[in-house]
């Protein structure tokens, strides 16, 4: 069976090549598969059904907090794409353009939409009127291009699939409360969902998303000590509503111009959840975002009673609320567990001849590999509280990795030694200026990761420039 | 109120002017809007969450089917369009093409998929070696372009969103039975979802899909005598796997072709909801796909108590899991019914001072306006009741409508006067050469809807040229 053998055969162990495990584990795992189309690929069912669960329970709790799903054009005009100048500079580089429809030149080029601001404010312009049209809390799920030369699977590719929330306020307090509510949103959902710590901040004026006043971001740190940008939040103020001229009539009476947000996530959080929770075995999927919760193994099954035990068992957990399954192919339980752990699926049920005898089954935990006896009877109550328990390990133990990959820098030569052998994030104040960041990225190839809302004064002064500080700054080195 | 006064409106008779009638419909409940790109719409809250219904339906059909999600790339290399012959020509003249990425002239010009085929045999190729590979059930939901000349909302426009599913199979036996169930899948969801009754049956050589051996279709009959095709399962034996190589080795050790299948549906169902159940008051929802089933209007709601009555009443609703909402808006209850009705809320609870006091409510059916009292105690067990009966009823009021608008041509004559006269299905023999399918066309106006797969003999010789007749086929003008 050379495909089996194809998906057990060792990985590279992270250790040894991080990015080299990394691939192996997209390939190995099935989530992915490359394709013709260069920088663009396949998701397979396995990496699939992961983005459905994000996505239905981000939408979830985009639902709760008031947001209305609609749908935009994937095609932008030329000319609405350079309507505000900062948002132009940042994406027309990076664009693809169509040029010819059906058998005719286009009179307008027309690019794949990278992102829709351009073309929700010109919605937005035409569908506000009133102050009894605001607020608008809109949301897109769609995919989006972007012309990136170097590629990876999830985690920066040519087109990538992502939900993209636009609003549209009478007031700019209310904008960036919005803006607030979102990010903290992505936020509890890495956190509650994903199992994965992440630091809440803003993004300093470099960083900043092309066109927005300010843009907050949630920032998780990878098992190789580099920094994931995780979701962002953007308060654009009236930047866009002036150029595309969208104004509403408030209750006074006055035309007045509307205050936006914008915020997204993506598909780069399937890269995250392997990188802040795989190890050398392949993916470990937290329980809540797992498409399979449970497998179970037979062991000997073709043993009378065997199959029937294992299915009855399958059957129970189902009806209990869990995602099981059995593997009944004929692959021995060797390659079945090893399946089982290369797809990162938490937990695994052994349940074998003598097992059956002594009404007893071998639960394996998927991140410990804790081996638990459990009556049969007992596993659907049981399971729940195993996989509880595993949602919540996988938090802290990634918690603890972050936490004791942080480190403080007080001077450059600290910030310097930090870089080049300490993977991981770097705390360390600034005095604010764009010089200073510059200079961190040329001589330490650190970036700022972000300005945390939860300050320290781990200093007076600048770590670079040593002129009096602003602000605490996570630095580190980014994908 | 402008906005609210332009939402109630007049809108134009159906009688009248059956296709200002249906524009007037998708604006005024607020469906969709037009876009600065010529040919593409915004789907709006109202119209997308109507979309979230049917695809989450449709889904969970076919999972249980046996379907799996996957996400392929939105782009395809000209040459692997250009592979399979008649799919090529079929689709090459309505892509658009994206030709520059980024600040490049693209080596190799793309277009956006209007359809995914040649991606899934370029993935299949390499996905696919053993017969333990096989089946493969494969669906995406994502967008696609066809570069129309002349557009309509939902029923016609550039980009649209829909499902593709694409199959690979070890026999063509197996391909052709999953091609009847995914046509039988789409038929009850229709029939039992959407309450739109439909002939299930296969397209002529002239109207089947570009590269098929045989395309099957729901054909549905609109309000107007016209046809909608619904939703389309091809059968492509060979046709593709043979150019692109896709091969597997059976259980024989013998390299072979797989066999191929793909179906679709579309936002173009929306359309085909409008026009099957609306009115002259707008658009009227089956209870099933309704994203909003119960409406309760509080009548003098600032009469103390009204709206916590009104309130406890919604919330009964929803707990008895009804999609249930309060209007509280400052409108007058006559606006409020009126918006209920454009939007085609299939009830509204009417709720005053007076009902209150009485312990009873006004319930009000949207498609026969017929009004029934209950008490408010039983509101949420008799509405379940009154939504299944209006979800009933909808269905034997489109099929009474298609059958009284289903006629009979035995000959040219007979079938110029039904096309001329009497918009709807017409039923003739056919001698199935292609000849007299373009005559009908020529010279009637009337295409080929489908041959039924149930079958009648209603004459014996072609309706048009008189030869001996083959199969009995359903005639139209169609969307």
């Amino acid at each position: 069976m050379a495909q089996d053998k194809k998906l057990v055969e060792a990985i590279t162990s992270m250790e040894e090549d991080f990015a080299q495990w990394y691939t192996d584990v997209v390939r190995k795992a099935e989530l992915i598969d490359y394709t013709s189309v260069k920088g663009c690929m396949v998701i397979k069912p396995a990496g699939y059904a992961i983005w459905e669960n994000i996505r239905n329970e981000l939408d979830r709790r985009f639902k709760e907090a008031g947001v209305e799903n609609v749908y935009l054009p994937m095609f932008i005009p030329e000319s609405l794409l350079q309507k505000e100048k900062d948002h132009v500079e940042g994406f027309a580089p990076e664009v693809a353009w169509v040029t010819k429809g059906g058998l005719e030149d286009l009179q307008e080029r027309l690019c794949v939409r990278p992102t829709s601001e351009t073309l929700f404010c010109d919605f937005y312009k035409n569908d506000i009127h009133s102050y009894r049209d605001l607020p608008k809390v809109y949301n897109q799920w769609c995919s989006v291009v972007r012309w990136e030369k170097t590629t990876r699977p999830f985690l920066r590719s040519r087109e990538f699939l992502w939900q993209e929330g636009h609003t549209a306020h009478a007031t700019a307090e209310e904008a960036e409360a919005r803006t607030e509510q979102m990010l903290n949103l992505y936020a509890d959902f890495c956190e509650e969902y994903l199992a994965m710590p992440v630091i809440r901040g803003q993004k300093t004026e470099k960083e900043k998303f092309s066109g927005a006043e300010a843009t907050y971001t949630i920032e998780a740190l990878m098992h190789d000590g580099k920094a994931l940008q995780s979701g962002t939040s953007h308060n654009f103020g009236d930047n866009f509503s002036k150029p595309f001229e969208i104004q509403f009539t408030d209750k006074d009476n006055k035309l007045k111009y509307v205050y936006q947000t914008s915020w997204g996530m993506t598909t780069r959080l399937i890269g995250a959840i392997i990188m802040v929770h795989g190890d050398n075995s392949g993916l470990v999927l937290p329980p809540k975002v797992a498409p399979v919760q449970v497998m179970v193994i037979p062991i000997q099954q073709k043993k009378e009673g065997v199959l029937d035990k294992a299915a009855e068992v399958r059957d129970a957990l189902k009806a209990a609320g869990i995602r099981a399954k059995m593997d009944d192919s004929e692959k021995s339980p060797g390659w079945k567990f090893s399946e089982q752990e290369m797809r990162g699926i938490p937990v695994r049920v052994e349940l074998g001849p003598k097992d059956i005898a002594a009404g007893q089954a071998v639960v394996v935990r998927r991140d410990t590999r804790e081996k638990i006896t459990v009556a049969i009877d007992e596993l659907a109550a049981k399971l729940p509280e195993i996989l509880a328990s595993i949602q919540h390990d996988l938090f802290e133990k990634a918690k603890k990795h972050r936490d004791s990959h942080t480190y403080e820098a007080h001077n450059k030569e600290e910030m310097k030694d930090l870089a080049d052998n300490k993977p991981g994030f770097i705390k360390a104040m600034w005095c604010g200026c764009r010089e200073c960041e510059d200079a961190m990225k040329e001589e330490f190839g650190v970036t700022s990761r972000c300005m945390p809302f939860h300050q320290e004064q781990i200093a007076d002064t600048c770590v670079y420039c040593g002129k009096p500080a602003k602000k605490m700054v996570y630095w580190g080195k980014a994908y």
